[in-house]
């Protein structure tokens, strides 16, 4: 179960997004993100400056989410969203995909939203949160090609805010749907190390998680 | 318990705020509310356009969801957000107030974010979602003197997307802080008439609810 391959630490985005999280507390995740080496800390928008400003030089990553948890906001402001966390130092995107859109068919509509996103990101790179709790099979491997198609450098899990968190089902659908091409994020209901080594195990390159911590420490 | 001044159906908002709401969905929400003479639809931004049409004419107001669920996008983003509805056919708002400001105990940038959101709205009407479920008694009180300081419509209790709903106790604190002046807005959880009407009893004079047919129903 143990990967030979890769340093767990090195894959983590330490994530705080619950809307009552305090300035300490960011900075707080900011401080062991950098003891721990993790790859990022994701948080919130308005979050963004601090945590910015909080690792710099640390080599850890700020990222940040986008038309968050809900993905029903209109491209333009999801764009505009980024544009503004790129502008403030996020190195990392993760948006929610259009799930109304989606579940509709309008495949035109989820792509150009990507799109959008991705032209706002610049440099930054763009992963999407495809919410695997509110999708079929079908539609998962759907919404991983639309978001492969519009220039998506990761699919993701879940915001783990919906119904759900991440399977090891799910993420070997969607490795297996976007090949070595695209990183697959895994997010959602990951607490222990076990769990994962078991997202790895089934072909995630990123883990998102709060218990960040206790990951490491095993 | 039955309030003798207010037809029930008038003062509900008809709410659909899920992901994964489809056209259809929406467009149900809407005949429903042309039916039934709701206050409002209220719906996620990226269908305010629908809605707009759909009820043009009926007397039913649109609704739509700011900085939602979660509160934690920055205020020139709110603002945008809060533009791009009320440009699209929105003649309400319902804005997600800052609530790690509020925890940080930033009262200037918990009341500066509403007041600018106020200033996008032009002539449509603002509510303030203070989230009564992560906060306490004193800080229900100071999140409802802020947005009535900062030019707020209506306060309103919660976004349905935490770790709970309405409460005639918090609706009663927040009818007792904010008098006369501001409208209160019970949401999150109301899914039978007798709910309803104990909001009404404690103070509320609108309410969220997807549930509206069997509220009204009886």
């Amino acid at each position: 179960m143990e990967s030979p391959t890769v340093a767990l630490h090195s894959v983590i985005d330490h994530t705080i997004l619950k809307p009552d999280a305090r300035r300490v507390d960011v900075e707080r995740f900011c401080a062991e993100a950098r003891a721990q080496a993790f790859f990022s800390v994701c948080v919130n928008p308005i979050w963004v400056p601090t945590v910015a400003a909080a690792l710099a030089g640390s080599g850890v990553a700020t990222c940040s989410v986008i038309g968050f948890p809900l993905g029903a906001i209109p491209t333009e402001l999801k764009a505009a969203e980024a544009a503004w966390v790129v502008a403030h130092g996020a190195d990392e995107v993760d948006m929610v995909i259009d799930v109304g859109g989606l579940k509709d068919g309008d495949h035109a509509r989820v792509r150009a939203d990507v799109a959008a996103v991705k032209a706002a990101c610049g440099t930054a790179l763009l992963k999407v949160i495809i919410e695997t709790c509110l999708l079929d099979d079908a539609e998962k491997a759907t919404a991983c090609r639309l978001a492969a198609d519009a220039g998506a450098d990761y699919v993701k899990t879940s915001t783990g805010f919906s119904t759900g968190g991440a399977t090891a089902a799910d993420v070997a659908l969607m490795r297996a749907t976007v090949g070595d091409a695209l990183g697959v994020k895994a997010s959602g209901g990951i607490r222990t190390r076990a769990d994962a080594l078991k997202m790895l195990a089934a072909g995630a390159s990123r883990i998102g998680a709060s218990a960040s911590l206790a990951i490491v420490a095993g």
